[in-house]
Order: structure tokens, then C-alpha cells, then sequence
């Protein structure tokens, strides 16, 4: 197994900070926003334009080649339901340090996001989900397989393709983690690469509680295979779980300023 | 799979305090330390004489009755080199919490610990090792099947074996690892109880790491399947991880309070 990837997550138009900055182009939020998730550990960013249905083309490409001449061509991970604005951000995209990754596809109408992907020689994250919250792991390897198909009917490498169980809140769906964990171990199994929201689970959490389950949770997904996550890297109990688990597998050679490094 | 297992580690005569209060029959000192670990959330405690050599049975049998007595008959695991040790507490045991464990039978001289919990109705705490540190995990395998045979063929319930993989310093013995947690599934595959002495490997590690490490590895190693482990119930890092594993497996009830529970 190679070493756990960490895409930083806040980038995200949901924050008023950011949403502010991509409303008027204004660099200095952004810039920051990405070198602060660098220097915590993250080695792919993920950009989150939401929508983006008016200028969606224009801001991706301004977003892409912003962060990326800024930080050394940081891989990202390009994210709207705005197809054409991923297909602009790709078109400026420099892949020295990874191909940009497209965010995300399903195995209902958002299967074309494969399409893209593999039109673009790109990674795509394939949420094993159809119609809203997958009923059991059945269900979720039926939609694994049939985006699987898809994509390597399109000449795409398996590895490309990162699989998301669909992260389930903890708060409402509880009985159904362990099968949560279960299914990440099977994709392992299968050899496949995959990847998750982990926070997710945390949603509607006290404050203060979501730094403890997000490190256990991702503790617990990382010894089941999981080989990225969509997480904050600016929370230090969680990157340090990260630096652990990849210690603990025998990833990162140990030093005892390891959390350090 | 039931609920993890939490033997308090910290009546151990390697305490000053701990062999200091054994010397003179000191109650008060054991007592708080005994409460104090079920207080963390501790279900079992092991007590720890040392080899115990001359006094080991009137100790041992103080010990048990002493710290049974002030609280509640939690059950405890009686730690010693010293056979008649453990029978002379055994014969004072309450069982009304659960039965006693034998600290530790191992595939090699220490075999016939298992004869003697076999002959008292106890559990037993089987290291899988024969001479030192087992080789790797074929190794291991073949200790816990020699040992399972001796138990059984003495008419032992299997789930009374609480097999040990024998826990290994990081510094040191870091390739090992993965290794380590896998043969904890392995014991989880074959349905066994498995228990370890998981803080063994952050042994030697910067004091403000061992929390850090010692709860990854623990969220780990429960996601593998680890029933039970030795530990230190008054770490609150540790001690919120293994509560949140029991939450994330759904063993627990959620509820926001949780970790104060």
C-alpha cells in the first residue's frame, strides 16, 4: 500500500472567507488558504466552486492557475457540478506533481463525470452511490462494479478511479458504520484505490467532540485500506493520526520528531 | 463481537508508590489506584506482585481480597511468576463480576498456566510465543494452536484463552507492525479473544508522544478486532479512543455526552 493522501478540504465556497474571494477574484484569501493546508500536511487541495453556473469556466481556470503557480503546482482536485468549469480547470492544469483529480462522479446521472475523467486523462472519485444514500454494501458494489466497468470500458486505469463508500453520519446512522469500515476493507481487498469525507460522520457533533471521532474513524479507515481522504489538514490531532497510522504501517520511517516532519 | 475489554495496568509493583504500599500492606494507596482505573472506565484490573518469591501467596491473597472488598468485587487478573500466588488469590476470588484471569501462559515454559486455570475455571491470557519474540505470524500461529490444543484437551472453553500477539516496540522492531495487527484479525477470523499489552509499543518514546501512539495503534488494533487490552485507563486520549471505537462499531449508544459516560 503506498502512502495515505491527504486532499485539504478548505477551499470550499461554503466558507464565507472563501466564497468572498471568488466572488471578487481577490487572490490573497486563497493563496493563504492553500499554503496553510500545504505546510499541515495535505499533498492534493481540493477546490470547491460550488455550482458555478454563470462564470463557473472563468473562476476554475482563475482558481487553478492561482493556487497551483503559488505553491509550487500543487495537485488539485477539481470540484462543481459544472462540467464545462472542470473541463477549463483541466485545460490550465499543470501536472507535475499529479493529475488533477475530478470531483465527483456516481453511479446515477453523474456517471459522465468517468467520461470526463477519462477523456482528460484524469483521477475521478466515484461515489458508490445511485440515488441518494446506498442501503447496504450490496448495493454499494453493485454501483462499485458498474462505474468500474464504465470507466474501464473507457480505457481507464482501475487506479484512477477512487472509489468513496459514502461517508455516513454517526448522529442518525450509526448502526450502519461498521459496514461503513467493512466495505472500505473490501475495496482494499479488491485492490482498489479509494477515498472518503471522513468529517462527515462527525456532522452535528459538540464542537469539541469532532477532532476525537474524525481521528479515530480515520484511524480505524486507515487500517482497513482506505488509501485517501478528503479531510482538514489544519487540525493537528487529525494529521497527527495521519502521521501515525503511516508509522504504525510502516510507511514513514519513525524518528522521534516525527509529527514534526 | 462484544463490547472491548479494559484491564487497568497500574497496580503494578514497578510503581514506587504501588511497591512501596505491597511492602508494608498499605491498603489506602491500592485502593485509590484501584478505584481511580475503574473510575477511567477499567472493567478488569490486573495486579501486579512482581515474582513474588517469598510472601506471593499471603500478598497475593491480601491483594485480591483487599481491593475486591473496597470495590464492588470488580474482577481481577492475577499477575505473577509465582503459580501458588495465583492459586492462593484464586481461592479468595469473588466471580460475581467475572472470573479470574491468569497472567500469562506462553507456548514455551509458561504452558502449564493454562493447567492451572484449566483446573480453576479462569481465564488465561496466552502470549503467542515460545523463546522471546516470535519470528513472524506463522510463528504465532502455530504457538496460539499449540496452546488452544493444551487448553481444549484440558476441557477449556476456548473463549477463555485471551490470546496475546505479543505487542513489539516501535523503536526497534517498526517493520513488524503491520505484521502484528494482522494477526490480530486473524484471532478475529478464527473467533478467539485476543488481549495485549498495547502502550509496549510507544516503549521509549518522547513522554508527549506515547498518548498519540498509543491511542492510534489502539483504535487500529480494535478496528482489527482486539477484544480486550491491558492499558491505562486514566489516559483520557486512550481511554475517549477505545470509547469512540465502541461507538463507530455500534456497540455503544451514540449520545453527545459520550465520552462522559
Amino acid at each position: 500500500m503506498g502512502k495515505f493522501i491527504v486532499v485539504g478540504e478548505r477551499i470550499h465556497c461554503i466558507s464565507p472567507a472563501i466564497r468572498a474571494a471568488m466572488e471578487k477574484m481577490d487572490p490573497a484569501p486563497i493563496i493563504q488558504r492553500a499554503k496553510d493546508q500545504i505546510a499541515g500536511g495535505a499533498s492534493y487541495l481540493d477546490v470547491n466552486i460550488g455550482p458555478a453556473e454563470k462564470n463557473g469556466e472563468e473562476l476554475m481556470k482563475w482558481a487553478v492557475k492561482l493556487i497551483q503557480e503559488n505553491c509550487d503546482n500543487i495537485p488539485l482536485c477539481l470540484d462543481t457540478a459544472n462540467k464545462k468549469a472542470i473541463e477549463a480547470g483541466i485545460s490550465v492544469y499543470n501536472r507535475t506533481h499529479g493529475k488533477p483529480i475530478v470531483n465527483s462522479a456516481d453511479a446515477g446521472d453523474r456517471i459522465s463525470n468517468i467520461d470526463l475523467a477519462a477523456a482528460n486523462d484524469a483521477i475521478v472519485i466515484t461515489l458508490c452511490s445511485k440515488h441518494g444514500v446506498p442501503a447496504n454494501n450490496e448495493e454499494r458494489m453493485t454501483f462499485c462494479q458498474e462505474m468500474l466497468e464504465h470507466g474501464l470500458a473507457l480505457g481507464m486505469d482501475a487506479l484512477d478511479m477512487w472509489f468513496d463508500p459514502l461517508t455516513l453520519v454517526i448522529k442518525g446512522m450509526q448502526e450502519k458504520q461498521p459496514e461503513y469500515l467493512e466495505f472500505i476493507r473490501q475495496l482494499k481487498d479488491m485492490g482498489l484505490n479509494s477515498t472518503a469525507g471522513l468529517s462527515n460522520a462527525s456532522n452535528g457533533m459538540p464542537k469539541e467532540l469532532r477532532p476525537v471521532v474524525d481521528s479515530v474513524l480515520t484511524a480505524m479507515a486507515i487500517e482497513c485500506g482506505l488509501t485517501s481522504a478528503i479531510m482538514n489538514p489544519c487540525d493537528k490531532r487529525l494529521m497527527d493520526t495521519v502521521k501515525t497510522c503511516a508509522v504504525i504501517l510502516n510507511q514513514t520511517l519513525y524518528a522521534d520528531s516525527y509529527l514534526e516532519l
